[in-house]
């Protein structure tokens, strides 16, 4: 069945959803005082509840009576957010539009580079082997240099891969998962050493936490990120708390970042002010480091011009522009890096997913039937008000949400195409493409579980422990 | 003999130096151009050098013909400084008083406490022992909570000493003893467990050097503090370039205190600008966190709450008003301090010394020869203009840098009391006073380099290695 939702809604700015909904609850009053029929006012007050629901999705604040939206004034490198424009930092993603962040407008401001097939064909020819679906899909769309990482394999010389987290929390939700799947791909085909940075030290000094507690979320992260199948002979998994004080080469490169970074250039690039704490101001040196093999002596034998290279979803980015910036002037080479755009909130793709919204995710931790209630419930449409205008007009792949997390995580491209030609045609029905979606993610998250109830804390130890990897360098 | 200085040009503003500079100029082209006697011509250009080296000591620059000194603008506490009031910070140390900084002004402004002989008093009965000269004679004249450190110890609570150095070059002068030599007497009479900081880390962000480079000078300068003659089994050494990377603990301290401490702060205690690099802005949390048991775990076992006593040098003192504001906000105690006076120039107290410039100090590396010569040329005199003056009028103790330098390294009392009055008095000459310190500082420094010697590379690495230390904690 087609959602309740109105498609139309989502090019309304924030101002004008705010009269529909004023308007729609005039009407419910009205439907109600006048007595009208049941259905009539079941029907008005869930059209009022879809909504209030669009408003908030669109300006992240609740409705309130009579007090319009206020403007979303947000900051990026010093000047005030322009009309339109996306807002992509490392702490917030911001966009009006239904289907996401503009990335091809992203690519640009950025200065990064779009990947092309060709660069998909070249990648395909050095492993011999079909590129993933991240990549025939445009899931990773953007790269620094990957086009030097290839010309060095192709040529016998190896790299290294570099990616993290911020356990901010326990629960990690499938979005999370993104960077994993595809570093665990890029491991095996490239049969590359793997470092993985959980900097609960930043969310020590950006949260309410604890260093203690900090510290065990990272490693109740390690255990899902293992789950993901990473080789525990090719994976060194550290939690800065940790391994800064267990790697004199780790702390020399974080401080040879400092000494080449200024107050005035954190402040252009991650909007810090003078009131933010000195361990803020210090930590993008933090998430740079680990870009240098020297980081990690007992890996690459002290040697320290190994390519490392980087994937991540595109709000890290800033860290390493910063990361190229200082490269060259400490005498280090620059990391590459591998962009994805963003995993979409349940409620539609103008946000990421938060892990502190249990209902804006699909956590690792749910079971099959949450999984599909919070689909059902939660998974924003892009199918008709009614079954007879879905059937005559077909619904909008674009902004809808199963469409948009089966394109994560079908691994079928012949299914996939079909599925959005018969939903665009009108012919599959939201209800129909929400089982497809809730048959895909079920076993998924079932044999995540279940490799992560196999993790022990043995391996955990292991992963987390300095050592060397089954690589020569 | 008196030297051919005029004491009253002490009492002049740097203007008013640069007139008579600018007049002795004048008198020696004229007396040339006359063709003057040479013995007139000699003393004349004597004068001339004497008032040039005046006004370099006092305003930091040298006389250029036509160029009226620069105002002396510095920044303290976002503040620019009042005329006559001294300037102290960890990097500046400034005074246009020939006597010195004006430490009992410097103690309200701080506001920390001043050592009076009730405290000595109650030292002497802790420790059953005669107070240490630098005590009696005023050279350690300010304190932070000591009381309390005593109150505790009274009560068999021991506490434990950290001290420091910022390793600039391998070349320390008699003036950089001064804390160790204090701190080792400390060391014994309390028998207390001593962590010594070298901040290569700070000198690697501040100056041109390379952290190998700053790193070699800290080990160089441990062996010269190992030579002060330290316990090896009660006393640990450590560079932060190395020791950052092999304590969590430590690390840990950091960010909790870096989480504690905005860019405003540092700014107003440093005087830090946008342009800093965030190495040097987030650095006082690295001072900061030895003053913590919690940083040495295995030293403390563990524990969080050992009490810190700091002996160092009033210029230090920032950093530990910062540490002690944040100490009760992250849950551990605040540090304890003893605040030493500067160790003067040999050209005079206006300036600490300076280990870049070799004539301003005595290095611990100065043969015999190089002592008598550099005392002999260089040590400001107190004395007056000529023997007869002298013997009429008496010396100036106060600004006499041969007698200052005794106060810090002559044991006896009452020898010291005897040459101060017929110094005074003037029965006793400039070149007398000289050799007497020329005749104390050279068994003192060919006994340094004697132990110096001794230290081999294991004992370097020993004191350098985190181990547990002779206490049960």
């Amino acid at each position: 069945m087609a959602d309740i939702q109105n498609c139309d809604l989502k090019s309304l700015n924030p101002l004008q959803l705010f009269e529909k909904v004023t308007e729609q609850g005039e009407k419910v009053r009205a439907l109600k005082a006048g007595k009208a029929p049941k259905d009539e006012i079941d029907a008005a007050v869930r059209m009022l509840l879809s909504l209030k629901l669009s408003y908030k999705t669109t300006t992240g604040q609740d409705y309130q009576a009579g007090l319009p939206p206020r403007d979303l004034v947000s900051i990026n490198n010093g000047t005030a957010k322009e009309e339109d424009e996306d807002f992509v930092d490392p702490w917030t993603v911001q966009t009006s539009n239904a289907k996401g962040v503009d990335y091809d407008k992203l690519i640009v401001r950025f200065g990064s580079s779009k990947i092309d097939t060709d660069l998909i064909n070249r990648i395909e020819r050095a492993i011999g082997q079909k590129p993933h679906r991240f990549l025939r899909r445009g899931i990773f769309f953007s790269h620094r240099d990957m086009d030097q990482v290839l010309h060095a394999y192709e040529n016998k010389k190896s790299f290294y891969l570099y990616t993290g987290r911020g356990p901010s929390s326990q629960a990690m939700h499938v979005g999370h998962l993104i960077p994993f799947i595809f570093t665990k791909w890029l491991q095996e085909v490239f049969d590359v050493p793997l470092v993985v940075q959980l900097t609960d030290d930043e969310k020590y000094l950006w949260k309410d936490l604890t260093t203690a507690k900090a510290h065990e979320y990272a490693v109740e992260n390690a255990k899902d990120i293992i789950a993901c199948g990473f080789d525990i002979n090719k994976t060194f998994i550290f939690s800065d708390l940790d391994y800064l004080g267990t790697s004199a080469g780790f702390y020399q490169n974080i401080v040879k970042v400092q000494k080449h970074v200024t107050f005035n250039q954190v402040k252009g690039i991650f909007g810090f002010t003078d009131s933010d704490c000195i361990g803020k101001i210090s930590f993008p040196a933090i998430q740079a480091a680990p870009s240098f093999s020297s980081s990690f002596p007992q890996i690459f034998n002290g040697k320290e011009n190994v390519q490392c290279l980087i994937p991540c979803a595109i709000d890290q980015d800033p860290y390493f522009r910063m990361t190229r910036d200082v490269a060259p002037r400490i005498g280090l080479p620059k990391p590459a890096l591998l962009h994805s755009v963003f995993f979409p909130a349940l409620q539609g793709a103008q946000t990421k997913m938060s892990a502190s919204d249990p209902n804006s995710s699909i956590f690792l931790t749910d079971s099959p039937k949450q999984i599909k209630t919070k689909i059902n419930k939660h998974a924003f449409s892009g199918g008709r008000d009614t079954i007879e205008e879905h059937r005559k007009y077909g619904g909008n792949c674009d902004v809808d949400v199963s469409f948009m997390y089966l394109t994560f995580f079908l691994e079928d491209d012949d299914r996939l195409e079909q599925l959005k030609q018969a939903y665009t045609s009108g012919e599959l029905l939201t209800g129909e493409l929400k089982k497809v979606l809730i048959e895909t993610l079920q076993p998924l998250i079932a044999a995540h579980q279940e490799r992560r109830k196999q993790v022990t804390d043995e391996m955990v130890k292991q992963f987390m422990t300095p050592r060397k990897l089954a690589f020569e360098f």
